[in-house]
């Protein structure tokens, strides 16, 4: 495994294993992508997406991008939860100004049935961008590997794109649960190999995605999703040379089952903004560190409202030791439109009002 | 005030007043519609769909078709929340295969604060249909009158159509909250006299759809949807010729805020799939009725799965007194491609497991 130099910023890590900190560590889910004119500029080199995804040159210089910019506390890794499916060949692309598409989606059983976990030399790519990332960090910030969980990896793979209803991938699970279990364990199991390898690449925390089980009904989210982010969870490595690599789960629209999502084995949950943080807070206790939940679209607005929505978000994590256990971010991606110096103002508006929460002893 | 014939099926008003039913009363959002092709004979010689809206004849024929197909126990006006907003001068039309345009969306300052109620002559189109589907109904079933909430008929005159991410009309609210608040203020007003003008050409129940409360980040939809469905409500005729009008209101996403929905003066809440009806009913008490809340996708599976899961939800609301105060629904709108049949199941699978529930005496 390759070697690194020290971490001289490890506010993030301390947070998320719920230890004190000076002050609340930020970053931001996409804070490396198209509000940012060099990242458009460098996606404009690469030709494409996945071009841009798939070679670990341009994939490290565009991951540092916002670091140069804002001091965020965290770096992710750039690249696209539907590598995983791809490499389990089911033919991604992405048209320009479209979403993602899958050549062979599964839709029926002889598709389903002949599903296997990818040869994880297929996805060399990924790890070592990881390993370059970090590298290239040299010990600034911390470096986040991610995956998509089990269930969203399964509606891309049988709707074979984005959708609004997930109505095909529904209809599979109600009808045939034998098939969509069959896809999610081979999911879970992937999303487990895929994440260790980021571990050995060098990745020292790690985020799953559960972008669309807020989709799902009560009773099937425990069902087809928490469950095989558990199984995953299970399977992940979670320290790396004796240092722990914490973990982080957020299922978008997932509030009303945060207890449960809190139990799945992960150091931290993350919240979008329907969640009152103080209230979270409140039912999972000192179970699991929280992340979020700022709504991205308050980027839209002028700088004393970001820093005033900030506070709000801050004040409503509740107290005593307000700022431990706390990793701010946005409540979901951040918009393309944003104005980059509203990033500013949010970074500096986060750490600013941390500093001066009171502090657990 | 016309008058109509007495009414032979009261299930629905009953439960939605908690008052004991023999079965737990059926209907579904925009049961008539796209997915039954006597509607798409209906809709193709109209025109249009604004024309079919605003014909009374042929939206009288099209509220009542699911009514002769299934024994559902209510009826709900055929029409389009954005009536009002069309009637405000904005200039609604649907392009063929798209959803809703305003010609003259909510932009700047000077067009919000020359926003006005409407005269409520231009809808009478909406309240002629309202009586003659009453008189139609023949005392069938109920008939239910609608609006949309101030917030969500604001996110489409500020966005001037659909939206992913409401970045529009969110920035005015964050930005300009003042202008917001002048908006939801106008809607408010409108609501509750287009509402009170159905009451009186004769809609027996009211529902408000705040069909995006759920994009907003908790705090703001407290500020910007509740507490101005609050106020719209509070200025609602609750009854007519001394017969009450229940009014339910349905957030979609909004399971967090629950107790918060269930104080606003309401007599029913819609919940949406996410939400655990026995978890709910614990959450408000008797406070009010509960309607909901199967996943529509639901009706894409087999019939034996329909069964399956129509007993889940039905099981889910809870003893004692399992049939009294609930209303079964779908949690949003039916799918334009769900199989007709499938709904025969669905209400079919209703009546029967619910009159096996016990009942409260």
């Amino acid at each position: 495994m390759p070697t690194f130099s020290p971490l001289k910023n490890d506010t993030f890590l301390r947070a998320l294993l719920r230890q004190p900190t000076e002050y609340t560590p930020v970053w931001l889910m996409r804070q490396a992508g198209r509000y940012l004119p060099e990242y458009r500029a460098t996606r404009a080199r690469a030709g494409s997406f996945l071009g841009l995804a798939k070679n670990p040159e341009l994939a490290t210089e565009v991951t540092l991008q916002p670091l140069d910019r804002y001091p965020l506390d965290a770096a992710i890794l750039f690249s696209d939860i539907l590598t995983v499916p791809d490499a389990m060949g089911l033919g991604l692309s992405f048209a320009e100004g479209e979403g993602p598409r899958f050549a062979r989606p599964l839709r029926d059983e002889q598709a389903v049935l002949a599903l296997r976990e990818p040869d994880l030399s297929s996805l060399q790519y990924v790890f070592d961008a990881v390993t370059q990332i970090r590298t290239a960090l040299d010990g600034r910030v911390p470096l986040i590997g991610f995956s998509g969980s089990p269930w969203t990896l399964a509606c891309y793979m049988v709707e074979g794109g984005g959708s609004d209803d997930f109505r095909t991938v529904k209809a599979m699970l109600y009808s045939r649960p034998d098939l969509m279990h069959h896809i999610l364990k081979t999911n879970a199991a992937a999303v487990a190999a895929y994440l260790n390898a980021q571990v050995d690449a060098g990745a020292q925390a790690l985020m799953i995605f559960d972008t669309w089980g807020g989709a799902l009904a009560d009773g099937a989210y425990q069902r087809f999703s928490l469950d095989y982010m558990r199984a995953a969870i299970r399977q992940t490595k979670r320290e790396r040379d004796g240092v722990p690599v914490p973990l982080i789960v957020f299922t978008k629209g997932g509030g009303l089952w945060l207890e449960e999502i809190a139990g799945c084995g992960a150091d931290a949950v993350g919240l979008d903004w329907t969640v009152n943080l103080g209230k979270a807070r409140e039912r999972v206790g000192q179970q699991v560190a929280l992340q979020g939940n700022l709504d991205p679209t308050i980027l839209f607005a002028g700088p004393q409202q970001i820093r005033d929505e900030v506070r709000a978000v801050l004040q409503s994590y509740g107290q005593p030791g307000a700022a431990s256990g706390h990793v701010f971010n946005l409540g979901h991606g951040i918009s393309q439109f944003t104005p980059p110096e509203a990033v500013t103002t949010l970074v500096d508006a986060v750490h600013e009002f941390s500093r001066a929460l009171p502090k657990q002893l």
